[in-house]
C-alpha cells in the first residue's frame, strides 16, 4: 500500500524536520521516529528526533537511539517542519507546536484531535512503523539494516510479535522484507522481552499478586507504594497488562497504576470480544477496540468497582 | 524453496497414506500432519493420521484434529505408505513400522536414526510445517483455510510466533501467504498462549514468588504443597522456566518441582552462554546445551545450594 501524496509532498518540501513522538515512548514510537529520520537524512535533509521522556533501557539497542533529544531549542521550530509520529496532538508529545512553520501528523491511533497542516491517520495500520515503511518504499529509499531493525521493532512491539489481531498478511510481508534488509527477529525479540531489569520483574510479580477476576475482567494494580518499594516507574509497566490475558476465561485485562497520590491511569487490553474503547470513553479516555485507556483522580477501591460495573454493562452489548 | 522430487514422487505413487507423528505431539506435529493429510486427500488419496497420545485440549481448535487416531488397525500397513512427520524413527511415534509397504520421512530435527525408504530431513527448516507447505506449493495444490490454519499453527509454535532464531524471511513470508489463505494469527496465538486455566496461572504467580537469583542463575520452585493448593500437576508447569529468563542478568533459569515427597525434578534453561547439559550431568541427568534436566531425592534447601555451587563452577569454565 502506498503512502498518500500529500504526505510525500509535505516531506519533500521541507529541509529540516523536527520528528516528535509521544511521552513514554514505546517501540513503535521510537522505531518509527528513528527510521523516518534516517530516511529523510538519506535524502539530504536535516532532522531532529524528540521525545520528552528518556528512551527506555530496553530500546537502547536500536540503531540511532542516541539521536533522541528531550529539549526543544528556542527558535528551532521557525525553520522546521514538525512531524508528529505515533500520536496526533502536540500535547501527547508534551510539545508546544506554536513555533513550527508547518506540521505533519502520521499516526495509527484513532483520534479526535484536529491538529496538523497535513494529516495521515490510518487506524487500520498495525503500527506507525508500517506507515513509515510505506513512505520509505513509496519514495524508493533503500532500506538499510538500521532502518529495518527500527521498523521491525516498531512492528513487533505493536503486534506482540505477530500475535495481536492487527497482524495482517501485509504486516508479515513487511516483516519478511525487513528481515531481508537486515533485521534480526531473535535479537529484537530478546531485546524486547528478555532484558527486563530485576526491579521491573519484581514489580511484575508484585502486580500479578494483585490479580482479581470479576466476570471476565482481570484487574491488576500498581500503587505508588509498589513503585517506591521496587524503585520503578510507570514506563516499567509496558506489557504488564498482557499477562492476565493468558487465562482462558479472561476477555479484558485492566492494569491500574497510581501515577500520583490518587491519580490513576488505566490500560485496558481486550482479546477482541469486548470493545475497550467504549469502556475507556465512559471514564473520559479513549483508544482502540482492543487497547484503550483513561486517567482518573479516584481511590483504588472505587475505581475497581466502577470499572467492573462499566465492563459488565458494555460487555453485555 | 521447492520440495525434493524424490518426496513428491513417493507421495505421488501411493494411494493410501498412514501419516504418523511423535508422541506428546506439539503444534508442529499436529498441524503439519493434518495439512499433509488434507493435501493428499485433495489429490484423491486416502489418508490416516496417527498420534499415540491424545491431541492436547489447546490444539483442538485445529481444523480436522478429530481425524487423529491413536490405534493402528491390523494389516492396515500392507496397503499404506508410512509418512513419519516431525520425527524420523518409528520409535518416536511409538509405532512398529514393519508392516508398511513403503516409508517416507519428513522432519526438521537433526537425526541419528537411519529409517525410511525416502528421507527428507532439513534441520534448517524452522518447522516441519514449512516443509509441508513447500510440498503443497510445489504440487500446486490450492491452500485451503483449513490447511493454512494448521500450517500457521505449526510454524507459530516452533518459532515462538516468530521470536526464535529460526525465524527467517522465508518463515515470515510463508506466514503472510498462510494469512492470505485464511489463517488467523490472533486466533491461533490466543489458542496457543492464552488458554491457561486459572489454576495454572495461580501456580505461575506462586512459583514466581519463590524466585531467587544466585549469580546469574534464577531458581524457582514448586513444592507438593503448591501443587495441592492450586489443584495442578507437573504438566501444568510447561514454559514456567522461561519467565525468569526475562531478567537481563539471568543466564540460566532453573525450575525445581517436587514430584513426590522429597523427589525433585529440575529443568534448566539457558540463554546460550552456559551449557546446562554439563550442570545436569553432575546430578545424573542430561539434555542439550540450552535445555537440560535431572531428578534427585533431596531436600529443597540442599538442592538449591548444590545447584548454585555447580552453576558457579561450570559457568566459570
Amino acid at each position: 500500500m502506498k503512502a498518500p501524496k500529500k504526505i510525500l509532498s509535505a516531506l519533500g518540501q521541507g529541509d529540516s524536520f523536527f520528528i516528535a513522538t509521544h511521552i513514554n515512548p514505546d517501540g513503535d514510537a521510537i522505531g518509527s521516529a528513528l527510521a523516518l529520520s534516517m530516511a529523510l537524512e538519506f535524502q539530504g535533509k536535516k532532522t531532529f528526533v524528540y521525545s520528552r521522556d528518556p528512551i527506555p533501557l530496553s530500546y537502547r539497542f536500536l540503531p540511532g537511539y542516541e539521536k533522541f533529544r528531550s529539549r526543544m531549542t528556542r527558535n528551532l521550530g521557525q525553520n522546521c517542519t514538525l512531524v508528529l509520529l505515533d500520536c496526533n496532538s502536540p500535547e501527547r508529545a508534551a510539545l508546544s507546536a506554536g513555533g513550527f512553520r508547518y506540521s505533519v501528523v502520521i499516526d495509527h491511533h484513532e483520534t479526535e484531535a484536529d491538529f496538523g497542516d497535513v494529516r495521515w491517520i490510518d487506524s487500520t495500520a498495525a503500527a506507525t512503523g508500517i506507515m513509515v515503511y510505506r513512505i520509505i518504499k513509496t519514495l524508493g529509499i533503500p532500506v538499510t539494516a538500521a532502518m529495518a531493525s527500527n521498523l521491525y521493532t516498531a512492528v513487533s512491539v505493536d503486534t506482540g510479535t505477530f500475535r495481536y489481531s492487527n497482524t495482517t498478511a501485509e504486516v508479515l510481508r513487511v516483516g519478511a522484507e525487513l528481515v531481508t534488509s537486515g533485521a534480526d527477529p531473535n535479537h529484537i525479540a530478546d531485546a524486547i522481552y528478555e532484558t527486563w531489569g530485576k526491579k521491573r520483574f519484581d514489580l511484575l510479580i508484585m502486580t500479578l499478586n494483585t490479580l482479581e477476576i470479576k466476570n471476565d475482567l482481570a484487574i491488576t494494580y500498581i500503587s505508588r507504594d509498589m513503585f517506591r518499594k521496587t524503585g520503578t516507574q510507570d514506563e516499567d509497566t509496558e506489557n504488564f497488562s498482557n499477562f492476565p490475558r493468558m487465562i482462558d476465561t479472561v476477555k479484558v485485562s485492566a492494569l491500574l497504576r497510581e501515577l500520583d497520590n490518587g491519580l490513576w491511569k488505566a490500560s485496558l487490553r481486550s482479546k477482541g470480544a469486548v470493545n475497550v474503547a467504549e469502556i475507556a470513553e465512559e471514564f473520559g479516555g479513549g483508544g482502540h477496540k482492543n487497547a484503550a485507556g483513561f486517567r482518573m483522580r479516584t481511590d483504588l477501591k472505587g475505581l475497581k468497582t466502577s470499572l467492573a460495573k462499566a465492563y459488565a454493562r458494555i460487555s453485555r452489548r
